[in-house]
């Protein structure tokens, strides 16, 4: 485990809420975030043990806090997914995500205190929603999409859905006056209240969820345009953009001025191929050091083939752990992930289409995050020049869509 | 600037609160901690200008609202305050924090109105207190050391300001349902609302602010005791203690049980000189890789003299920039310092006395937060070894001892 603090307990974050209120996207956010910077993290959906080991054929009347046969089988479901939770825990993991309502004071302590008995820390983080088109848009989105609904006329399932949710408003008590440590996240991070929240991960969360919003709109990746550097295969450097280079930065201007609905936010790294590429945008480009190529410090200018030759060492080392691996006098993939950081909640915390002209490493880093996967499983993938990687978000996670520019388009 | 978003604006962050809640210790933290961070910081507190312009003797019915003359100066100089703020940040500086009571709906929207229309951010960090035992304790540990009160009878001087409390209580709007960026925080840190908070610096400001508490206990900071390589005048490596770096943990065993009434928390680097150095100690301690000394790269292992004779240009960039440069394959002070900020938050957040036995780079930059210097004033004061730096928290500040251990004591 990642500890980072030397008290440092295994985590539980414990969602609640009603249904439609977003848990399972703020549990999966949180889960996606915390893995990418390096915590062992996995979410227990309840739902999923349900459809499981009952199927997707029930219906509202299931739910009803007085259908016995419901009742009994939910809650059980519950215990063997806190179960399977804290297992995960005690095997190494370092966060586990709790999706389920728990949605009265009773249920909650009782999770509170099964957690704590086990060592662990708990954060109950609750999503409170008023705003009927909100939940009416949740329930569209998301949950006539689940299998519960396959097949079901959409009317008919979103009806049925509202009962459920009925049902469970009911019983519901929000989180008041409990002596937990616990967010209230009201209508997805207007207004958050936070409670007895201490130590370095549960802040993390904080953090994260201060900047959260339903926007969708697109994040645009892309490399620079070709360089001078590019096409002699040096790493590194600062070059300027060859004609081709200075075309792309054309063709990619067109592209983002037809593809935006709403002004985007352009962003480069400061070096001078990153910000040439942006030179004939509709508006100014801003420019991060968090963006600028990876470090390859004393191997700075050099070929692959030079650094085999000339440091076959190095060369070794870093196809040994190319996450690890720093460059002498540079950086690692892990240092460049840790520097992208703000870049990630920055992003998350635009409302408008957002452009990120960069390069290589910094590519592979923002796409691990942006398409859930571990960095690790990313530092080899291709990133092709000329090219946009549309990502956009969806109920959960993203659709990826690759737009290749004609240079003489 | 250290602009790490883009479009980060210069920030202002608008303390409010009646007297006596803690809004200049929140302030000075927040600056401390942001000025450490490399955020160019300062505080303006409207006190400090009356009693600048107006001397020390005014008592109680001055703060009336009532009294015609004092509400005139009073307005004249927050204004004054908040103009000199305006163009700190104007001239360059990163974040600007407005002590004054801003007690008024009008008077936060007029700030707010005034702040915006500058180009700046602007977050209202409100302190909330009803507990009159914490209240009481502010008044005598901060208002009566006040130069207001020099010579004054205590007694009497508590009345004096219970009376000043009173009359900003009758005008006093707490914030809300304000259209603005807030922080409430709620007896100090026990609850915190957040509103409409998002971007990097704000987001910092609130992860601080989460671990804040009032509990007064000492930090002790001390080198390991002498290493082989200490012996030698190498740099960096992992060596065992000497028989004379065994007694240093001896003897620092004795002073952590003779000093503590409540157990302390005891923290070391990984590396053995350090973990040795607490094998004494009645409680185990706990081992953080942030707290490893400065990871001098390629040139672990050499001495200074070596260093200097075998790569004089290492040796002449490091005597340059000693704050940003980088050895070898190794990290610099600012690298240290990032990676020690997790440890820096940990610190805030513990009740308990805090022991860190660490090394000489770690140790300045840990150093130069407690003594609210910037981390480059302190990069090459010296740290003695067989010495416990103890810093204990005053109402502002710290104060330091440094206690010097007999090896045969």
């Amino acid at each position: 485990m990642r500890r980072i603090s030397p008290d440092t307990k295994p985590l539980v974050v414990v969602l609640v809420g009603l249904p439609a209120r977003g848990k399972t996207y703020i549990g999966r956010k949180i889960a996606r975030y915390l893995s990418w910077l390096g915590y062992s993290t996995r979410v227990f959906n309840i739902g999923e043990y349900r459809r499981e080991r009952l199927g997707t054929h029930l219906r509202q009347d299931w739910f009803d806090a007085t259908h016995a046969e419901g009742s009994a089988a939910r809650s059980e479901m519950a215990q063997a997914a806190l179960a399977d939770l804290l297992a995960f825990l005690k095997g190494g993991g370092d966060v586990g995500i709790y999706d389920a309502t728990n949605a009265t004071r009773a249920r909650r302590d009782e999770v509170a205190e099964r957690c704590t008995s086990k060592g662990c820390q708990v954060v109950f983080v609750e999503s409170i929603c008023e705003d009927p088109t909100l939940i009416e848009a949740n329930i569209r989105e998301t949950k006539l999409r689940s299998p519960d609904y396959a097949g079901v006329d959409p009317e008919e399932a979103a009806r049925d859905f509202r009962a459920r949710i009925d049902h469970c408003a009911r019983v519901y008590e929000p989180i008041q006056d409990d002596p937990l440590s616990y967010i209230k996240l009201i209508d997805f991070g207007r207004l958050m209240v936070v409670h007895r929240i201490h130590g370095h991960v549960p802040g993390k969360i904080v953090s994260f969820l201060m900047n959260l919003h339903l926007v969708r709109r697109p994040v645009w990746l892309t490399r620079h345009g070709e360089s001078e550097f590019n096409r002699e295969g040096r790493i590194g450097g600062d070059p300027d953009l060859t004609a081709d280079g200075d075309k792309y930065a054309r063709v990619l201007a067109y592209f983002v001025r037809e593809k935006s609905v709403t002004p985007p936010v352009i962003w480069c790294s400061t070096l001078r191929r990153a910000v040439q590429t942006t030179r004939h945008m509709p508006l100014r480009a801003l420019q991060w050091r968090a963006l600028d190529e990876i470090d390859a410090g004393t191997c700075d200018g050099m070929t692959y083939d030079e650094i085999e030759a000339q440091l076959p060492k190095e060369y070794a080392d870093r196809a040994a752990d190319k996450l690890n691996y720093r460059y002498p006098r540079g950086e690692s993939y892990a240092d460049v992930i840790q520097r992208l950081e703000p870049v990630i909640i920055e992003t998350e915390r635009q409302t408008s289409p957002v452009l990120i002209v960069a390069h290589l490493a910094v590519l592979r880093a923002l796409y691990a995050y942006f398409t859930d996967q571990k960095p690790e499983e990313c530092l080899t993938m291709e990133v092709p020049f000329n090219t946009v990687i549309e990502l956009k978000p969806g109920p959960y996670g993203f659709d990826e869509r690759r737009h290749v520019l004609d240079l003489n388009g």
